[in-house]
């Protein structure tokens, strides 16, 4: 792409960016949309081509080598536990966030509101003023979700005694964690507070954990997520922002262990219902899923594969297989998308969230083609859905057997973004997101899509760059 | 079309007759399937314009009254029942059957098996030898499902202590009825025999139906059916053949009750079990809603739209909303699939059942686009699949706004099958559906497509022409 700029790209985000035949533009064009149709000769100048370290590895032996494993990867749901009990490193004065390492001073609205949230929760604050003194006055550690093996959607915060699902990488032994999802509205990941924010976390804690724990410790083989991902795939979800089909599965995967081992039967109907009412309660799986994935990938030489993004509504951050402990940070972006009546992109903050693991491995926005009806909640048409898929190709390094998409004549998902190829094509990655209003207390305000920042991705390839 | 009869078309059903943009007949050319490219003009002669009955009635009017009732249906679960109390005209020595009239000596294998098998479920006959001389003896008399507000799939069979769904059409208070859904392989649907296939039915009249019935008498709403299809369709379903998203949604939407309503709890596992291992189970009420639909629409004078496709694996059989005590016949077609192992076409019994309810009301085959991993059952390619639904447009009166497919931008499905269309443009209408082995006692050995016979609608069209 010789005549076009990242940020050309980036600046016209709803045309249409053809990559593959041409007679899909040509489709695309007969619906009015534009196309801008590029091609893949590399750039005359400015961009180097990186093929091998220093050290003599070839880069795309390394890539080969991350996406085999993150394909290879088997997260199962093998159980629960209480997050000080089980996540590594977490302790009683500990708060984990989304994205990349930040301050109380430069954390956003809705992480600040999900911090005093979680004190109160905690019985550590009796109200938010005081949560607030407390988050300021250094008493709390905060350390972010992925330096615990840990994925947190928005906000992110996991606090000592909240409950979490235990991921096992069946084919390579790590774990990853996540909380139970709460729903959507006014909840503490968006940032909201308030009594029925701490009413529902108390009865995931006492009544949704206890019924989940108790009927997976009567399945030795855990819930195969993996599996779940693949199936809903084939029925319109692309398990980032829409879990309606995995929400489902879920539930018939736990249903008849659900039934056996909680005999309080008004009980048990209540946390049916409260999975029934949440078509998002898939998704801190599909998260913790993917982290098991990933992380099993991380600590390749020389590959320039991203094993994570992340933001915590401030920065948003990736780091590569190949550096796993470098950040590589730009601002967080805004939010293209609906809103709920009432709110509007002035209530926005802007981008937030772990939950871009999706896209990390190789679903989420990636996989948006195998979900059109996604475009009700995050706008977009149909179209556009495919188009951004067939897009998200061009910067990955190999594609997901292990995930197709029938409408692409069950083609594997886009796998593996490649800061070389971000680099080369000026293309940056594609995600779903949640909307969460900018204030403390308030919570999720809409949904909608966007690009990941430029400035992580060259900073990651200048950095590998340096290498070779 | 001046120069294909609807023979030739029909000798070449793979192939994809274009009938939209022709940039989609390229792109499916790009992919070396071949495209038969059908132009619209109404043919020189042969087939007369019918627009108004002698008797004044504008056939669009009327057609329009006819699609205006289906899409106004609302289908509701309302309870369950015992088929000799709640299908009228049910008695204790009344078998119902899939497809339109037929006598024993002239049923189908399958047909056949499932009649004796049912005797023998029924307690009328202690073996098979016993229930083949009954079902010959004149002793029961056979009646078609359609003649008593019911559908079957494949043999259809219903017998009279059978459980059934009471499914009310709340807008405009008729009912249909539909049995519980065996799951797939050696059931009696299939015409299988043996002490597994009653075993299998006897739990389900003493275990699954009340637990089934308990939950819904506690829901006083009952359960949206047609809610259920429309959001399945955006899951990946077309509801005929594919209802894994739709049966996931009915155990979402049953689940609390079924939790309240059943105390016993290994009994209750066990239900969820079941369910949950047969994605075909939502079939059934996908069936019954559209009868429900339907029938609702019969009765409106002059109307060339077909309310009733039924086959009873010898002959397959219409309808018109216009004429609902005529059947119009013809010899059933056979299946074009993929078959389980160890079996081929040669086992095959022709087309069976009453399945083809949910083409007739908008959905299943002519869905197809909404469930392109559904080829992965019935064969041919996900963009066959979008063909398929783009082809039914030409031979229907309306779309049902009710029933949208994301991947053709929210489009409504296909609805109201116009014999008047069928005539014009020699285009047949397309099946999915399940391939029976001939010979009873067998069962299920693959899934697959056709289209229906072109007789049943020549005459259909013939008699309304008569009329005009």
């Amino acid at each position: 792409m010789t005549n076009k700029t990242i940020a050309d790209l980036f600046g016209q985000p709803l045309s249409v960016v053809n990559v593959g035949l041409s007679s899909m533009a040509q489709s695309v064009r007969d619906q009015k949309v534009p196309v801008v149709e590029v091609d893949w000769r590399p750039p005359a100048g400015g961009v180097p081509q990186l093929r091998m370290t220093k050290t003599g590895v070839d880069i795309d032996d390394a890539n080969e080598e991350v996406c085999r494993r993150i394909k290879q990867a088997r997260p199962v749901l093998a159980g629960m536990g209480i997050a000080r009990d089980v996540i590594p490193g977490m302790h009683d004065r500990m708060l984990l966030h989304a994205g990349p390492p930040i301050a109380w001073d430069r954390m956003c609205g809705p992480q600040r509101g999900a911090v005093m949230g979680a004190l109160i929760y905690e019985g550590l604050a009796a109200d938010e003023r005081e949560a607030e003194k407390i988050a300021a006055s250094g008493q709390i550690e905060f350390s972010p979700c992925h330096h615990h093996h840990t994925v947190g959607p928005m906000a992110g915060i996991v606090s000592p005694r909240m409950p979490v699902f235990i991921l096992e990488n069946k084919a390579f032994g790590n774990k990853a964690f996540a909380t139970q999802n709460e729903g959507l509205g006014k909840v503490l990941r968006y940032g909201a507070m308030g009594p029925e924010v701490y009413a529902r976390l108390k009865w995931m804690e006492t009544d949704l954990y206890p019924a989940l724990d108790r009927a997976l410790q009567s399945m030795p083989d855990g819930i195969d997520i993996k599996s779940l991902i693949a199936q809903a795939l084939h029925m319109g979800d692309e398990c980032h922002n829409r879990n309606r089909a995995a929400t489902s599965l879920f539930l018939r995967a736990i249903g008849p262990a659900l039934a056996r081992t909680n005999t309080e039967n008004e009980r048990l109907a209540k946390v049916i219902e409260f999975i029934d009412r949440n078509d998002h309660f898939f998704l801190n799986l599909s998260m913790a899923a993917g982290k098991a994935a990933l992380e099993a990938a991380e600590g390749v030489e020389g590959s320039s594969v991203v094993t994570v993004m992340a933001r915590n509504g401030t920065d948003f951050g990736i780091r590569l297989a190949s550096m796993t402990d470098r950040w590589f940070t730009a601002p967080a972006g805004m939010v293209q998308g609906l809103y709920f009546p009432g709110f509007t992109e002035k209530d926005a903050n802007p981008d937030i969230g772990d939950s871009t693991i999706t896209e990390t491995a190789g679903y989420g926005g990636f996989a948006m083609a195998a979900a059109p009806a996604i475009t009700q909640f995050v706008g977009g048409t149909p179209q556009m859905a495919v188009q951004a898929t067939l897009e998200m190709y061009e910067i990955t390094f190999g594609e997901h057997e292990g995930f197709t998409i029938p409408s692409l004549n069950f083609r594997g998902t886009p796998l593996g973004i490649d800061v070389r190829r971000v680099a080369e094509t000026g293309i940056l990655p594609r995600l779903n997101t949640g909307i969460a209003h900018k204030d403390p207390g308030v919570g999720m305000v809409g949904a909608g899509i966007l690009r990941a920042p430029e400035k992580c991705f060259r900073d990651a390839f200048a950095a590998l760059g340096t290498l070779c």
